[in-house]
């Protein structure tokens, strides 16, 4: 095919590149190993050679600095009393250090418009990083606690990246993890 | 003109299922009097005869049931005490009423996609709703604790209505109350 890239990095990077471009702007259930490929110019079973599939590809397009269940190990390997603060810090650290927060931005304006990339930020919010972090904290009622560092996190990113809300648009990771951190604690560990 | 609807009533409606319309897929800079006017048939000088202006208009489109500055008012009215906990209720309120929460979600929705909608949405937000509250609940550095609130009260929004995350996505508000009331309060009236 002529769009294939020459050697092993390029057509990874091309696949990605448009993986990316598909999940941010169809969807997640629109977006398919099939128009991935033709879209990088490559055969689809390059897709799964490199990615293994659809969620495979799906996790690597959103760029993580580490793979998610790393990082609720990660977070539970330390204090369970300061665990909501370094909930927010490592966020902050994810969103922060990727410029115009790409990948995770996309998704999440994906997930506003599209009901199957909400399904999809929802499975991995919950499945893959707020239910083990819950469980792992030892709270009752994983699945509530869960939801409710969602609702703060998801909020977290709405204000700063979206909404650009001053002063937390600007605020120093300092300023926000001791205020927000508390709220997460409560949700992780504290009574209800 | 042809489309131009007979009665008050009738004109006034056309106007502003023409203006939920353009402020929910254009965005608010993009939507202008004259647009909306066209889109119902009707000459500009007739929407600024029912809504004042934009501004007036984005209010209507919005249909909150009440108007944004007497909600404030009738929250600052109760106990300072129980303000965080009757702010999630009066805002469970005001998007349960609404059938597919219509509007507002679209305006979010708008705010996701469109920097002026985004823009919009912050200046309904801190100026009209939240740095009123902060301030009226007498609490040092309103500014941070009305972008504090947004955080949560977005992420509310964004958790069950937008990703329709369980179990907040079904619950009571007398289950969701006491929780987030909690964190609200803290953000309006507690040390931070």
């Amino acid at each position: 095919m002529t769009g294939r890239r020459p050697g092993d990095s390029g057509t990874r990077e091309a696949i990605l590149a448009a993986a990316k471009e598909g999940f941010g702007t169809q969807g997640y259930a629109a977006t398919s190993l099939r128009s991935v490929a033709r879209a990088a110019g490559v055969d689809p079973s390059l897709v799964t050679h490199y990615f293994g599939g659809k969620d495979g590809l799906f996790e690597a397009a959103l760029e993580l600095p580490m793979e998610p269940g790393a990082l609720v190990t990660g977070l539970l390997q330390g204090a369970v009393g300061t665990l909501g603060e370094r909930v927010v810090r490592t966020f902050l650290l994810v969103w922060d250090s990727t410029p115009g927060q790409g990948p995770m931005l996309a998704m999440l304006r994906s997930a506003v418009s599209h009901d199957d990339s909400a399904a999809k930020l929802r499975e991995l919010l919950l499945r893959v990083l707020l239910r083990p972090l819950a469980l792992g904290a030892g709270g009752d009622d994983p699945d509530r606690r869960a939801a409710l560092v969602a609702s703060q996190v998801v909020g977290l990113a709405m204000t700063r990246y979206v909404l650009k809300l001053e002063p937390i648009a600007s605020a120093h990771p300092d300023q926000l993890a001791p205020v927000m951190g508390k709220t997460l604690q409560r949700y992780l560990t504290g009574p209800l």
